[in-house]
């Protein structure tokens, strides 16, 4: 008997993929490039429905065709490699999946080389981390509608499973699998980092010990806030160091690490002209927080505002932070989800926001209860412009924006830097100006470039004289 | 006799160029693909040093050996095109200069290949709009340090003079030139962004009428904000619409466009690891101002704080306004200048920022007092980390934080988002913590994805066992 999936790579996440396909009763070989893995796995997680093999050939011909091949390698030059080293093998409308953090580019690049050899690629967004790939991801496929349902069946049961439904679903053409899954990782900075801030207000400003924010976490991971980061969150901040007696946090050094998918999710947020200022500001947080030595340095040298002594209502302030990180939240998540929505358009993809949000619920890092909302919204109105204008994000803003401004004022006033609260802030309120200060960059651009602008009462392009010396000035129409 | 330069492509910026270089004693031949706008210069322009050809070969051929051609044709593939035509008219040790606004990944892959070629490839950030080129740009050329000395005369000649010095001067290798004019823009940006916050602050609470925030604009022109960039606001400010006796201003449509290159700058930020936060809200500030029927739709559903009514005491928020201004812009030039640092290392340019420092003070459109101080810094140490950390900018930041901070949070007390400005501030606050929250991050990375991180006491990296039941947490030290 045939089996009826490969997966080809035996790092975590790979190995926890292919125990999770075994466990749903699915036939799986399994394959590594390297020896040692393969044999590590043999030892460590035998499983009648799991064979392994040494030899790319006999781990290929062991699969029923149309063959299904699941790649978990390193995302870059190894899955080209990969593709190329199994071609040979193949045969017409056999199934590659890559389940790599892959940058959709590429993606888009293989879908379409491949469908030239007559092979069917799936990019298949992978969000959950180790727990996850073994018990249930948020897996989010794309490439040919046709090929996804052979696949299908296998995905979706291996998928974290919400009030009945797996948190898989087909998302589109090519590469948008893995451009969710960007955004999905995007999201996740913004959402990580505010929790951050609103952590370091707590502490810092309204003076709870380590202890007592873990106490906070825990009872708003029982509130609106209930999500898996807010849950983790509450986990980290309860642990003590064995080694120092203090609390786990304490003893880790800010220095925060990132592995691209975020930093890519603002590049294209910036290809394609969406405002995505929360999650860049997340990005760039890290990397200021990887200059230490410059910021213990300046320290001691860049002043700041005097501690106020002002005694703190703490009950109040952990009522106005939770408002002012919810309302944070919600700034992040519309600005990500109209990034997609500005993506779908753009690449012509008829990416289903509702249901995007739907497969967020369960298995992914930034699974939360507050997606449910989300789909709403887009259930019902799927050309909603922004997250901010339906029904249930416009009653929750309008009820939280002024904590955020507190909160952020305050940070501000004590010299605590909220760079992504204070940035949903600034799109927030940017978001509801009618009038922004942009007629004056556009007559700065005018003036020094001849770059034209529309005017208030007239259609058309025009340009001003601006350097005639009378006060009044006549703007000419041109042609744009 | 031969002529000294050809300048290929004869729209706004390659005419005035073209006249520059001949009214500097240069004799010149020009060229346009299409002949139309070779008619229209010969017709307006018509000059004793400059020969107009509508053929490529004898525009070639004019030239003294080794031939200098530079080209000024859009950004982008009409670049590549027009070098394949030049390409077999030409000579070992000739020498192609691009003065466009390309993208500095195409700059590096040009030089390459054209020195595989035996043609010298020159890329020449070019700063000042229509009237620098013509009485004086700021020029900022990189490749081959033998093939600069060759144009040097001719370049540092046309170039703006300040204080008897070119704006002008060697940059780096390669596509470095092209680097330096795409974070000049970035900045650019940033500077323009951050005038508009000042000007709507001014505008919309402190409650200044157009004129009178034209006036403050001239009187700060005379301050140490002295710059071109404020120096146009102040004359935009000031000037009348014909049509409906409005200022300006006030007719123009508040939707800011744009070309590119801050958008990029922002992007190689983020590749590079560092945190141009300024400059990248300033482009998303943009893309924000572009939703404008986004913006009018909010502003009757979302709510921010109600006006306050209060008495604002001119003079002192004019003072607190401008000294906040200078603040955001010190912020934003550190920024950008820490971006050259390391890109300079990143890529091995060897870039001197001194000197880009002095170049910039004349002829491009942000050229200000301010740029000596930045000169200085880096010429009393060359290995400075970031200008903040620089004795004069120590000084006045230390002066000016609280202004800043004063406005920004009045921004935010008032419904008015200042995103530039309350990002510096971020920023400034950020970069002077030795403690962030970004320990908590690393916590959440290692808690979801086993990602490690450093302890404070410890070499190494290092995973904590979270999932464990006790609260009393082992670290492990691990491979990375």
């Amino acid at each position: 008997m045939k089996n009826s999936i490969g997966v080809y790579g035996l790092g975590v996440m790979g190995s926890n993929l292919a125990r999770n396909m075994a466990n749903h009763g699915e036939n799986v070989a399994v394959y590594n490039y390297t020896p040692d893995l393969t044999d590590q796995f043999v030892s460590r997680h035998a499983h009648s429905r799991i064979e392994a093999y040494y030899e790319l050939e006999p781990f290929v011909r062991s699969l029923k065709s149309p063959r299904k091949i699941f790649l978990m390698v390193s995302a870059g030059a190894a899955v080209d490699s990969v593709i190329e080293s199994l071609l040979p093998l193949l045969d017409q409308g056999d199934i590659i999946m890559d389940g790599g953090n892959s940058d959709f580019h590429d993606s888009n690049r293989r879908y379409r080389a491949l469908k030239e050899r007559g092979i069917h690629f799936i990019s298949v967004g992978v969000s959950g981390g180790e727990e996850g790939a073994l018990n249930g991801p948020a897996l989010m496929p794309s490439g040919d509608q046709e090929a996804y349902r052979q696949v299908a069946p296998i995905l979706e049961k291996i998928a974290a499973q919400v009030d009945g439904k797996p948190c898989c679903t087909y998302i589109g053409p090519e590469g948008s699998g893995h451009y969710v899954k960007m955004v999905h990782n995007g999201i996740e900075y913004a959402d990580m980092q505010l929790i951050a801030e609103a952590w370091q207000f707590l502490h810092q400003i309204v003076g709870l010990s380590i202890p007592e924010t873990a106490g906070v976490f825990k009872s708003w991971n029982e509130s609106e806030l209930k999500s898996n980061l807010i849950e983790i969150t509450a986990e980290i901040l309860s642990k003590t160091d064995q080694e120092t007696g203090k609390p786990m946090v304490e003893v880790i050094l800010d220095k925060a690490g990132q592995k691209g998918t975020g930093k890519w999710s603002s590049q294209e947020a910036l290809n394609l002209g969406v405002p995505s200022t929360i999650m860049t500001e997340s990005v760039f947080a890290r990397f200021l927080s990887s200059l230490k030595e410059d910021r213990v340095q300046a320290e001691s040298l860049l002043e700041g505002p005097s501690p106020s002594g002002e005694e703190m209502d703490k009950d109040y302030w952990i009522k106005q932070v939770k408002e002012a990180l919810f309302m944070g939240k919600i700034c992040a998540y519309a600005q990500g989800f109209q990034q997609y929505k500005t993506a779908s358009e753009q690449y012509g993809w008829s990416l289903q926001l509702g249901d995007i949000a739907l497969i967020f619920r369960g298995g992914c890092i930034i699974r939360a209860d507050f997606l449910n909302h989300i789909s709403d919204a887009y259930q019902e109105n799927k050309d909603l412009s922004n997250l901010l204008l339906a029904p249930y994000f416009l009653e929750k803003t309008n009820r939280y924006q002024a904590s955020l401004r507190n909160v952020v004022m305050k940070g501000f006033e004590s010299g605590l830097p909220l760079p992504c609260l204070s940035s949903a802030l600034a799109f927030y309120d940017g978001y509801r100006s009618a009038r922004s200060g942009a007629n004056l960059i556009q007559a700065q651009r005018d003036y020094f470039g001849a770059h034209g602008f529309e005017r208030i009462d007239q259609q058309g392009t025009f340009h001003a004289r601006w350097l005639e010396p009378e006060t009044v000035t006549t703007s000419v129409k041109v042609n744009k």
